[in-house]
């Protein structure tokens, strides 16, 4: 998606540790007309999918899951970090490994909000070592429901994420693959 | 807003210790066409008034922040409650006290992303001591912007947050605004 990209060329800034800021449009501040092109993009890319639900985790793939949602008409389910007291009962849950706060943690879905009947659409921010998307996935498949696929603003390339959820045969559409990066000589695209 | 009252009628379920879980449709799975209403009432509401950024906070504020911030056409930013090796340098940050979690916790925002010449709309679920309300407008009042008001989908009126906040001189429009609820009795409005 050549809008993204070049936003992330002229916004992006690379910092040591393969860390790529992208908080002034993505993730801290929000760029919600681009997120209106994003949506009309996964849009296209799934289209004629029959799409029940899109799944989300938070906080940082609320925002375009829910512009996205707008498009498929759909609601959508955030898988939350941590369980807190509103939340009881019947719960899905999977363990997610953080490369950005390097620590393992538990997500949760009600179970009533995935079902065997929903097809599911999985949106988020940022696919690098795939562990937040097996997460969701397998928070899906342990609902009975069926994956449709994921839909991924950023990818890291470079990093094992895509190749690993790829090759567990979940469809992944990202709109901008990182191929390298580095400080000196910015970011090069798939 | 009588449509999401009647939405809460329907779907919220009271529990204990003044929880109303309102999860199947607004802070778990959410509804979007919901929220597209919810943002064009606070469109009607703020109308006139020149915003040029909503402030909300993770993780359930997201989502009704970018529905409303498409009616404005201004971008989001989101506090975040953890400092993460990703947001370094400068920011602004306040102390909240969860009512769900039981404990205070910071908030933060990238000083880059508020300035002195922002008018800011607050936008979030829910109400009730006031704690992140106040913890959000500090943040504005800190980064020497405007503070508009404060757009919340539900305020629970029978806790000290809404007077606490409208009595700082904040003008708050709450769509909801519980006055008591009980197991027994359901949810009376204002």
């Amino acid at each position: 998606m050549q809008l993204l990209k070049d936003r992330i060329k002229k916004d992006g800034k690379i910092r040591s540790g393969n860390v790529l800021k992208v908080d002034s449009f993505l993730n801290h501040q929000m760029d919600i007309e681009l997120f209106g092109e994003i949506g009309k993009e996964f849009k296209k890319r799934f289209e004629g999918s029959d799409i029940t639900k899109i799944l989300t985790i938070e906080a940082s793939g609320i925002g375009i899951a829910c512009i996205t949602a707008q498009q498929f008409s759909v609601p959508v389910v955030f898988a939350k970090k941590n369980q807190t007291k509103n939340i009881a009962g019947d719960i899905y849950t999977s363990k997610v490994e953080s490369f950005t706060h390097g620590r393992v943690y538990d997500i949760i879905v009600a179970k009533e909000f995935l079902s065997a009947n929903d097809k599911v659409l999985i949106i988020d921010d940022f696919l690098a070592n795939g562990s937040a998307l097996l997460g969701l996935a397998k928070l899906v498949t342990d609902a009975g429901a069926k994956l449709v696929g994921a839909g991924i603003v950023i990818e890291k390339g470079f990093q094992e994420g895509g190749e690993l959820v790829r090759s567990n045969g979940v469809r992944v559409e990202s709109l901008a693959i990182i191929d390298s990066m580095s400080e000196e000589n910015g970011v090069t695209f798939r």
